[in-house]
């Protein structure tokens, strides 16, 4: 089903604009370039809506967020939003700070947000005031699994509902949802949490996804989360004895790089409820 | 013809100042170390001075340019200047708003620049002051090819003159050139594209090379781009089934660390205009 | 002897907080959770007291040192003292400018410093007010060898013994030092020189180790070092014909990624002076 989702990203090369950390940035330009579109990074509030204006969408990430990058925040969102650009929004360590949590509650107050992509403590600050975090990472007791998926549904479809956007869950399964569907996702692998970025990776990717279908929000991000899963799959499957976390950072590129449609849809593994 | 400039750099070991962006600093940093020299990224305007004192060169990189920058880029540049280290300057995305336009503008007019590095999209919008600009992209409209060589090799020398810098452009056919003889360089590989970084890493690299060559900043440039393609070369030529942009990262830096002077010989192919 | 230390990062997986330049924010991520610990990078100076109460250890960089991240070192090490959660200082390049030297200083002045770790000329620049500074690598003149360790050991004793900290310095043959007691540690390889951010991750496994064993931070970091000298050998050992620094750069974090406690025991190479 996603096949179409990749061929739009290839044919289409959208130009993403990423306001992101200085962590991962590199490794979300590399995935971009590997699935076939292009990255730019700026984050000076004096040139983003010059720099919106040339793309076709938006990377808004909070991983080492500065109080002088808010400003840029909301202009470069302001600018995609009256050009119609989609956007990402990824509230990295939301929970940490009332800096992180202020910052995205602003941003969805004043902008219209496609694609909210975080894991499950972040999620649940979002949707609900509070939650745990660890760090950067999702807290034990926010494990996305089989037995938690029941109870998680109904408030992943409420926030989508409530903020207008898309939500992505990454965990043990994804969970990609808008008010009244949710796609269940079972690609991926554990190890991926062991490379740092790879979910700040996978909402740069959800932008080209819906850069490239922006009729299609839902099934474009449900795609782009799909395939930054399978990518995982393949490149854990290529280790070899010795290698680590960092072979499988550089094989999760090299993986979506060579990703076809039709191995999309071969590997893809999900239910809707 | 180049081995020599190769050779400079590893018996000179120059230590290379970088005001870059933060997406592809690590890249510089180990392409630097790779080839021999030294790196150190310093970017405030409260340090550049005393830094750049204790190097031997300057790169001066516009991506993800802040407007707190452009006083560092011009201390350091005064300071070089005023010490005959050469510099650099690397106009990523120069025509996608007018922060960067301005600066590089600014850059030209208040220093004198040793080599100017970018793709053709840049180097028009420098030598005419507008261009197709596709994020930091050459745009499709400037693809530097057998086609249009002949169009641009003039282009390209008036901006020499005009600026009194050599002018590096890269494309599918890489052009340096001063105001009298252009190199044309036909190493390197279409996939280096899919790399993010390459273009930053060439003009730290260049800025090695001509720090260690600084009588001949037009031959060492030139050395520099050639050794850079044809790295990507054997980088390209390494790749095994299913590796992509992140195995040819990895790989372009790995050649240039085991490229001797004798390889660069072999493998240099241009002729000059 | 270092296996328990080792473990006790697997067992616990301490969140660390780095203070860090961008060049090598990524690769100190990746190497954290290699070991077995989780990372955040935040440097507002408004969220920097709220994200270390969260964490476990602090990690303090002073690489592409800015202005404004002064108040950031400053409020997060506040933090990090009034909680009991151990500070490792990495002065990047500390005698290469007033900036530097300054930040050092006031840190060392106001902050009880768990660790301080780096090279010899950076430690000398501490310890005497002055030394040779070859940007940020150690100069020449002052290599840690057997030759001049002798006269070593006792400048890095006290220069422990007046701050509290203990002084780990990173050369040829490793020291880990309290006022009383000197590790002379004889793991690593000369090629992990060549890898930028080699020293800083080493700061960022510091700080984990020490978080993870907090009662006993001379032998935590001691361990913390022989570990990342382990895995450079190991990762050099791997390295097949045409490869180079890049490859041993993720090697380094695959090999992290895979010692195993009694693999670390059995690769210790230290004596105590």
């Amino acid at each position: 089903m996603f096949g179409p989702y990749l061929e739009a990203v290839r044919r289409q090369a959208p130009l993403i604009h990423n306001i992101t950390n200085y962590v991962t940035a590199n490794d979300c330009a590399n995935l971009l370039l590997a699935c076939g579109a292009s990255p730019i990074m700026a984050d000076d509030p004096a040139e983003v809506s010059e720099v919106q204006t040339a793309c076709a969408g938006l990377h808004l990430n909070l991983g080492t967020l500065h109080t002088g990058t808010v400003a840029a925040l909301l202009s470069a969102g302001c600018t995609a939003n009256a050009l119609g650009h989609p956007i990402v929004l990824d509230p990295v360590g939301v929970g940490i700070s009332a800096l992180r949590g202020t910052t995205a509650r602003q941003l969805l107050a004043e902008l219209h947000i496609t694609v909210i992509r975080g894991n499950l403590s972040e999620i649940k600050v979002l949707a609900r005031g509070s939650g745990n975090v660890h760090g950067v990472d999702a807290d034990a007791a926010d494990a996305l699994t089989e037995q938690t998926l029941d109870r998680v549904i109904p408030m992943v479809k409420d926030l989508a509902r409530r903020t207008g956007a898309v939500v992505a869950v990454s965990g043990a399964i994804d969970l990609v949802a808008d008010g009244k569907t949710a796609y269940c996702i079972r690609n991926g692998c554990a190890m991926m949490r062991r490379v740092t970025g790879t979910g700040c990776q996978l909402s740069a990717l959800t932008a080209a996804f819906v850069a490239a279908s922006p009729d299609k929000p839902l099934a474009a991000a449900a795609a782009a989360v799909t395939a930054m899963g399978l990518c995982g799959q393949i490149a854990q499957s290529r280790l070899t004895p010795g290698e680590g976390n960092a072979a499988l950072h550089s094989r999760i590129i090299d993986a979506m790089y060579n990703l076809t449609p039709r191995q999309l849809e071969e590997g893809e593994r999900f239910e809707t409820r």
